[in-house]
């Protein structure tokens, strides 16, 4: 059985953005990414200041019953990038049996076929502000697969370049749910009051922008709500 | 046809709570309740301190068009409670026949045929800090006409009595997703910074009480976006 590298498992809390925006969850997250995010928020999941233990889909269940008794249905699985583990299948077929909910998030650059099993997934292809190239040949068989899913497009802005990106991105696929999600520019900071009012204005902008737009209709606009109630703090 | 009175509309704007969370959207909001919530947010829809204008289905998309342009596809119908109006109905076919979705928010004491034609139900009985008493015939009923639509339960929550009203709800209508929103008490307030803070400390109790209960393991805790970011203001 493939094994798992695991950063952290943590939770009950609540997911903070995207498609279950609010959903009381369990996390577990992942080590190891192909890309290298210019702003990625979780660098430490594959710069090396990290560290993972390996574990069986058996050891994650036993850690998440421990930690989270029976004050949990939902198990999102993060990153990193959760796609370069052939060994989650396990895992999310193990959660499923056990009547367990899951979600993942993944910028769509490589292919599980454990994908299909996943309750919500969401593609979150990188806008230019990464610093990062979408292959869409893979986006396009990812949306292909999972179109009859729960699924979901979600494209992080940081600026005007980006809200471009989006657009494309929307347009490509209008016939799945988009969710735009304001970048945040401080992960650095530690100063929460002044953090949560430059979120704010930040989303602001960013809903002023869809509003103004005739392209982005039939989308979602959300900020980061653990963000904005933790701050930039880790493992809540 | 009958006309329907119209309190404001505005947008496009988002959506700043509940199942459909961030989307991008038009008001329309309508005048009069059969509810006196302590709480409401909304009183003047109904305690004679608002003007409602008498508007057919055509008058109010010729007004969604004239401020909206081209730049929505999704109408919530707010109030009140858009429930008493049988008129709402042209309202909401009309939409439907131009492509654009729409969305409700009621108690559900109230049944509507063209409930059944809305794209987003959100029913929103009333806890314990309301005053409010619950008809759970009639909730019932709603449930069972519209469990196959996309329907949600919202219940605001204000303080622990709220809180075990809201665990009822859930365990009443388990299959139903279920939404719980942190209540604004400070519904006056013009002091955005200390509005903002307080709300988010209250979001965190929140937070932490779903997570402390195994009975509340299937749901989404969430706050009201709007309010945090543009405070009390109306019609944004
Ligand atoms: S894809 Fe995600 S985890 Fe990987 S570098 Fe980018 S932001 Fe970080
Ligand atoms: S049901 Fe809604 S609109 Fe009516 S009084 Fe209560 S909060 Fe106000």
């Amino acid at each position: 059985m493939k094994k798992i590298p695991v950063m952290e498992i943590f939770g009950p809390t609540i997911q903070g953005e995207g498609m279950v925006i609010g959903q009381k969850t369990m996390f577990v997250r992942t080590g190891g990414c192909d890309y290298r995010c210019s702003w990625c928020d979780s660098a430490f999941t594959w710069d090396g200041t990290g560290k993972s233990n390996l574990m069986t889909a058996e050891d994650i269940i036993k850690q998440l019953k421990e930690i989270g008794g029976d004050r949990f249905s939902h198990v999102t699985i993060s990153g990193g990038n959760p796609a370069i583990h052939q060994g989650i299948g396990k895992l999310v077929s193990s959660l499923k049996s056990l009547g367990i909910k899951t979600a993942v998030e993944t910028q769509g650059s490589l292919w599980q076929e454990w994908m299909m099993e996943v309750s919500d997934v969401t593609i979150s292809p990188k806008p230019p502000s990464s610093k990062m190239e979408t292959d869409y040949d893979k986006l396009d068989y990812y949306i292909d697969r999972l179109k009859d899913q729960h699924v979901s497009l979600k494209v992080v802005v940081f600026n005007e370049g980006d809200l471009e990106y989006a657009k494309h991105i929307h347009e490509r696929y209008p016939e799945i749910p988009m969710y735009l999600q304001v970048g945040n520019d401080e992960v650095e900071s530690v100063e929460n009051d002044s953090l949560i009012s430059h979120l704010l204005d930040r989303y602001e902008w960013l809903i002023d922008q869809a509003v103004a737009s005739e392209t982005l209709n039939d989308v979602k606009v959300l900020p980061q709500l653990h963000t904005l109630v933790w701050g930039n703090k880790r493992g809540v």
